[in-house]
């Protein structure tokens, strides 16, 4: 069976840990690719074009979101931010799986264009924890704190939209549940039916 | 969260080994219960009330079906095999998940009662390796045989009814698989949501 990858879309609120989710199960996962968003933004020490970002210019932007060319795009202050659909789309097609970590406003856009991806939401193990979390980073202003955090619960009311949850109490846990997640998904019927059909009545 | 239990409704065309993948399943997930059917026929040597069947008379089995006291049910010849709804709805209201092993006819009445269940259809590697098993097994008349490996195609047409499918070509594979499926069916967000948005709301 030609099967298609597995479009996986990671949420959930600042400083849940999808970062640290995402990054063990790419190390135990290497045949999942992780998609490369791109941006306006100038690169930051470090940073290479085609690994972290794919860095464009502003009128680049602008065009492919003419061309309806990205999944998913935001304008934050003066940058712009996309996931560009070609690499995406070709690594699914070759039946790759592809990871997308992504904030809830995109997801919500990469739903409507491409519904038979795999929608997840990273949850806390209470509002409680997620404070802390955000506190101990220290990185935060008491006004990006507030800004942060006062809109984790209406994240999370948003979750009717998405098809899984994890809690992010245990590292090792969550990692685990997302791969029965995506084991179970290339189990499903609705997804590769037409394949499976096909293979049997090939040898009737 | 008070989670209610999965009710996991294994089916397939006979000869796929859906007793094998069950009882290594369930030797392995000590915590799940296997429901125990209704029938009208004679205990066998060695079958015990309450733990091979709970075995009934044609009128109790009659009455039965009058109260609508069956998940599913169907008469086979002169014999009455049905699964009692009772057990099997107190077993998910105490948050214990419930396997059903079943045939098409039945699970499709299970998922009319009962929609929120998981429906897994156990796939053999091909129909040639089917034939194969049901031959092995020794035990097959010549039109018993023609009857069960007639039907297997036209059982597998009615996969779109399910919501996964398991291959058995390597029994700890397909284990491994079925373990996935019920961890991500307890990260659905459809089936535990209104807890999930409970749970937060109180710490408001």
């Amino acid at each position: 069976m030609n099967k298609k990858g597995i479009l996986i879309v990671i949420c959930g609120p600042s400083g849940v840990g999808k970062g640290t989710i995402c990054k063990k199960f790419l190390t135990k996962n290497t045949d999942i690719k992780l998609s490369i968003s791109a941006t306006t933004r100038s690169p930051r020490a470090g940073e290479e074009h085609g690994v972290s970002y794919y860095f464009l210019d502003a009128q680049k932007f602008e065009d492919m979101i003419e061309k309806d060319e990205f999944l998913e795009y935001a304008r934050v202050y003066d940058n712009g931010y996309g996931t560009p659909k070609k690499a995406v789309f070709e690594n699914l097609e070759k039946g790759e799986d592809v990871l997308l970590e992504i904030d809830i406003q995109g997801a919500m856009q990469v739903k409507e264009k491409y519904p038979d991806g795999v929608f997840i939401f990273i949850l806390p193990p209470s509002l409680e924890e997620l404070k802390n979390r955000i506190v101990k980073r220290g990185s935060e202003t008491e006004e990006s704190f507030k800004k942060r955090f006062g809109s984790a619960f209406s994240e999370i009311s948003k979750i009717e939209n998405f098809d899984y949850y994890l809690v992010n109490n245990d590292l090792d846990k969550a990692v685990g549940q997302l791969e029965s997640i995506i084991m179970a998904e290339k189990n499903r019927v609705s997804r590769y039916k037409d394949c499976i059909l096909k293979k049997f009545e090939e040898e009737l």
